[in-house]
């Protein structure tokens, strides 16, 4: 049986750079009974094992099956079920595939998932996670040790032995994406690493940005106001950048929240429940900043299934 | 990378009816470094002792992934590439799944591979398996047995517990097959379950057969021509019918062979080495009637290359 063409959000991003935590909150919103969630780890061609052996790392291109990723993605786009090979972190080794249905939307997260052109083609709208280098490394030590079984001399390790390919073939996926969200610690907190970072999304003219305006303008100059919009440049060119705050209020994140939902399309969400998560080491944790930010994307998801 | 558009053969017929054994010999004569071998089993979507649990059979065509397959075979037409499920039939379990990238010849063998219109249309050749029914019951409990870890009584039960199932979802199948191939025992050998057997194959006009009356004539009348050709009806519609005798001498077997040969392309096989094997229990034997159909056939999918 095949189904009507899914809308599909790609979240690339460095090991460690928030992009599960982004893409389960948005699955949230959503629903997760009409979302499937693709991860690019699953395609890794060795395991945890083999890579030691052959010092290779799972951030090269040619240590992913990224033809069998862009023809699965291809498949559930036209309404098809896949056999998703699985990858267990935990152990660092494989499992058996799984049977996956489209939903009627797809989110694709994963280190490489920007990395040719026939991939960057498949997304309706492309989202690159950019956070401070320093938030990164400390989110990745602390998600290597605490969820995937590594000593924290392995995970430092990991990092370090990382980074020149990471600066070869991540970071120039940055350029692709429609919209970089960039997680940063605000001046006068140098050693905040959660709940109170600040968030910033460029938009780039790649896709066409829904009209945020009014849902800034219907909050006009409050001190409330916890998102704003500014000009600005990324790598030389004007953009359009999405301030928001870190210190926000519960009460202020909420009616911001609920000026957002009540622009939605009547089948879309209607509840933030779920958003925000984040785990600390193997603590649950909620950041506001995050729970706007996966309620603005999955506007963007639901103007864009609404346009299509 | 892409590469050119392979000719598909599609090998359809009842557990047992020697589905992997015609294939084998055909690949042995295309040459096994340009055959991808795809079995259908290996898209059951339980395990034996799941089905155990169920009592569900691995003939039932929901008890297998055909979207899947299907998927695949498209995707290896294409020059894509799969990552293709494994059933280990010795463990009657699945294994991790292996990177597959398509041959200048694909070959699909399994119990339901003419199951639906879709997977038919995606053959350019549909050979259906129907030896007598005592032969390939006594071969399925030979095999079952000596490969796959049943007891002798499993192994008979399995097969009076499928006959319903085999005759619901197997034996439709075989009206939509281009070649019909029938395994028999000569009259003055009714207890013949291997080398002796004769052959006949059943052409349909679904397509275009090659010209055999060449092969058949450049061996006139001989005592020695082991093929022949006769008009028949097959389900009361008239065909062509090729005869294969059991009791070819090596030598008329090699002749014949020869000038099948060298009615093929330049490009093509030249020795039929490796055919004509089967397994009896766990001993290798040698069919020669076997070894010229796996040439004839092996002559159809070069011929259909060459008209491409």
């Amino acid at each position: 049986m095949r189904r009507a063409k899914p809308i599909i959000l790609g979240i690339a991003g460095d090991s460690g750079s928030g992009k599960t935590t982004l893409a389960q909150g948005i699955i949230q919103i959503l629903g997760p009974e009409i979302v499937t969630n693709i991860c690019i780890d699953d395609y890794h061609k060795y395991s945890r094992a083999q890579r030691k052996e052959t010092n290779l790392s799972a951030l090269h291109p040619d240590c992913n099956y990224l033809d069998i990723l862009q023809s699965h993605i291809t498949e559930l786009r036209r309404g098809g079920a896949i056999l998703k090979p699985v990858y267990d972190h935990q152990r660092g080794d494989f499992a058996l595939p799984e049977y996956v249905l489209p939903g009627s939307f797809i989110i694709v997260e994963g280190l490489l998932g920007f990395y040719n052109k026939k991939l960057r083609e498949i997304f309706d709208l492309k989202v690159f996670l950019d956070p401070e280098d320093f938030l990164r490394k400390t989110w990745k030590v602390q998600r290597d040790i605490s969820q995937r079984g590594y000593s924290s001399e392995e995970a430092e390790n990991t990092v370090y032995r990382r980074a020149e390919m990471s600066a070869r073939y991540i970071a120039p996926q940055r350029e692709h994406a429609d919209i970089v969200l960039n997680f940063y610690r605000p001046g006068e907190l140098p050693q905040e690493t959660g709940s109170k970072l600040n968030a910033k999304m460029i938009l780039r003219p790649t896709v066409r940005h829904p009209d945020f305006s009014e849902l800034v303008e219907e909050n006009p100059g409050s001190e409330e106001n916890c998102l704003s919009f500014t000009l600005g440049r990324d790598s030389g060119t004007p953009v359009d950048l999405l301030h928001i705050q870190g210190n926000i209020r519960q009460n202020t994140m909420e009616s911001t929240a609920k000026i957002i939902l009540d622009n939605l399309p009547e089948a879309g969400p209607t509840s933030i429940a779920g958003t925000g998560r984040y785990l600390e080491g193997k603590t649950q944790k909620t950041s506001y900043p995050l729970a706007l930010t996966q309620l603005l994307i999955s506007f963007y998801l639901h103007k864009l299934k609404l346009n299509r």
